[in-house]
Order: structure tokens, then C-alpha cells, then sequence
């Protein structure tokens, strides 16, 4: 892991990274007491790990929450190298129609990549930040992506999920507190099948927040309540 | 409306008062500063105005929300003549089978009694509280009263509602800020019921919270999140 660049703004340090042929960025306090527990944040289809709405949502959890905050850019996203099968995917998600099963092609094939390379994100790490709880944040793509990764892997305590309703299996291999979000007018994920995703979770503590508007109107307040979720398992 | 009693523990003063034939209590800060938000609290089916678990929200309430709280012994609750029309309604509830249609038909019933006496209970306490913002909470029978109360009443400027999926139309007629409760395993009342009527309220903001297990098996930090609820519309 390869540290590239640190700035510092508002009581939060930005660096960053790279691991391999993996681009990441971490976020931290300012004044580091400690280890504090480790966020990983996944971010949605077509982003990547600085968009706008990613970074101001690391930046609440570090300065609310006191956590770190790690991103990277997913495969085939945020300049990173495009293959021909996920252009050819992507062309079809432009076509339109119902882009719900060629989203759920889409996740299923970066997620092949994306697992191995968070996991060595985790690996590496903790050289520079220390060994605390670990959580994962993720929508849309990113819940696609990440559902795989927290079945696979155990330092992952807690996740927030949503904005999803991928079909994998793995969702059923999840047993840490999931809270999962659902927009109600989602026009990019059935409501069905985003219920049946929260449904699938083998978690004792799940908690399904929905609420109104499509897929990418979130309300603000749902980032306090993931402050309050994560502070609550991994403080 | 006339004060029969009261105590005072913990920082929260207990009064009980009649209200014509209608018995209520009213739990406050003990220090008063001003006139707080004033939550009305619905209790469910076979419970009165100081069921354990009400009374224990109530004064989460007031001292962690700073809010004046108010209940009363919902019609044929807590010692209150019951008709023989309800004992029969009561009487197939316990006879089991499929008791969602026959908890509509309950509700809907009482709700004719109950929303007149709640709103002589709001015209009633200013007097000695001050007119503040007002929220209702009510879960099952205490959604099912709580719908049509909210609908009639603009005093109600926010509401916590769930474990129920009564079919009434008023819902349609609610647009205050709704916080909807769904267990996602309830006996009583089937997920689809209760999905069908979080969609139904025309509130711009509308936010379902739904968790594993039965019908009154919610999770003790769904307390805190409508503390958090109130306090953001009606503080």
C-alpha cells in the first residue's frame, strides 16, 4: 500500500492510495487517538471513490463518528480498465427496458474481482491505521459488491446495505447487523425485490429503513442513523 | 378535566386525571420550562394507560425527549364498560384463525368512540400545559385508533404508527411526517397489510422501519429513533 498524496480540511485528513493496480483513498481524524473502528464505503454504479455525495458522507463519518473511512475505486469504474463483457453490459443498462437482471449481471461479474481486492484493503491496512471493528457501507452497486465481500469475510462486524435487490445467495451467509435501505419509488429496483433481499439476511438484528422517492433520493437523515448504527455495534 | 392524583419520581411528575367518563394520565418534566411538544400515546389491544411497556416509553419520553405525554384508556380498555358488541368481537379473537379482519372491524368500531374523546383530551390540556406541537404514537390497536384520529386532527403534526395494517381509508388523508413500525415476522398482522398501509399515507415524509421477529417483539432502539423523530419535527 502506497500513500500518494495527504491533505487535511475541517478535522479530517484525506490520503491517497495506491494497493497493486487498486486506487483508494482513506479518511481519518485529524488527531488520531487510537484505533478507531474502520468504515469501508462502497459507492454506486458509475461513481467512483471520490464522487461528490461519497466523499461528503465520509467526511460525517469521520467528524460525527470518529471513524476512518476507506473507499476504492470499484473494477471498471473511475478510470480503472473496462473489458469488453462489462461494456457490452453497460450498453445494455443504456438500452433501458428492465435493467433490473442486467444490473444483477453486472454486480455478479465486478463483484468476482471487487472481493479479492477489498479483502486485501483489509489486509493492508491495518500497518497504517491499526486493527479496530470493521463496517461496510454500501447502495446500490455498492450493496451488490459488498454482499459477497461481508459473507466472505468475517472482520466485517456490521454493514449498511441498500438501494439493492441482487438475487446472489451470499446474502443468505450474512449474519452481522445489517440496517438496509429501500427507496419506495426505487425505478431501478423492484420493491419486491428489495424486500426479498432484506428477507434473505440470516442476521438476528436486521432493520429494513424505506422510505420515499427513486433510487437515488435518499433522505439526509439516514446518514445520522447510519452514524448512530455503526457507533452502536462497532464503538 | 380533573386531577385525581399525583407522584413523582425520576425527575418525571405523574398525574392521572377523568376527562368526563374518560380516565387519563399526563406525565411531565418535574422542572417545566416553557410548553413542551406534547406526544399522545395509543396503547394496544387488551393494554390501558399504564401498561408497563407504555409507561416506560413515557417517560423515556419526558426525560429523554423533554415532552409532555399523554394517555387514556382506550374505549372497552382498563376497567371501561365494553359493549356486548365488542365482547363478541373479542370473543372470535380469541377463537383464533385469521384475526386481521376481525382487528379492523374492532378498531373501526372503537375509533368512532375514541377519536371525539382524544380531541376533547387535546381541547382540554392546554389549560394546564400550554398548547404545543403535538405527536401521536400508537402501535396495532393503537395505530388503528391513532389513523383516523390523525386524519380529523391538525393539531397532529407528527406521528409514530405500526404493528398494523387496518384498512380504513383515512390513512390516504394523513400527510404529517410518519415514522411506520412493521415486524417482519408479526402473527396478527400480515407484511402485506402493513407494507399496503405505510404506502397509503400521502406524507411527503414518510420513513417504515421494519425488524425481525413478532408482533411485539420491536427492538428496544426503536424508542430512540422516535425520540430522534419527534424531537426533529415537533422541537
Amino acid at each position: 500500500m502506497r500513500f500518494t498524496s495527504e491533505t487535511s480540511s475541517g478535522g479530517v485528513a484525506t490520503r491517497l492510495f495506491t494497493l497493486g493496480e487498486i486506487p483508494g483513498v482513506l479518511w481519518t481524524p485529524e488527531q488520531l487517538s487510537g484505533t478507531p473502528p474502520l468504515i469501508l464505503l462502497g459507492h454506486g454504479g458509475g461513481q467512483h471513490k471520490q464522487a461528490p455525495g461519497l466523499e461528503a458522507r465520509a467526511r460525517r463519518f469521520v467528524a460525527d463518528g470518529g471513524f476512518a473511512v476507506a473507499a476504492v475505486d470499484a473494477p471498471a469504474h473511475g478510470g480503472r480498465p473496462r473489458t469488453d463483457q462489462v461494456d457490452r453490459i453497460v450498453a445494455r443498462l443504456r438500452g433501458g427496458g428492465d435493467v433490473a437482471p442486467v444490473l444483477v449481471e453486472l454486480h455478479t461479474l465486478l463483484a468476482e474481482q471487487s472481493v479479492p481486492e477489498w479483502r486485501a484493503v483489509l489486509d493492508a491496512l491495518p500497518e497504517h491505521l491499526g486493527a479496530g471493528p470493521v463496517g461496510y457501507w454500501g447502495m446500490s452497486l455498492g450493496c451488490g459488491l459488498g454482499v459477497p465481500l461481508i459473507a466472505a469475510e468475517p472482520r466485517i462486524r456490521a454493514a449498511v446495505l441498500g438501494l439493492n435487490g441482487d438475487a446472489t445467495g451470499a446474502a443468505a451467509r450474512i449474519t452481522v447487523p445489517v440496517e438496509f435501505l429501500v427507496q419506495w419509488d426505487d425505478q431501478l429496483v423492484p420493491r419486491a425485490a428489495s424486500l426479498a433481499l432484506f428477507d434473505r439476511f440470516a442476521s438476528a438484528e436486521k432493520t429494513l429503513h424505506a422510505n420515499p422517492g427513486g433510487h437515488g433520493e435518499v433522505p439526509a437523515f439516514e446518514v445520522d442513523s447510519s452514524i448512530r448504527f455503526f457507533s452502536r455495534h462497532l464503538s
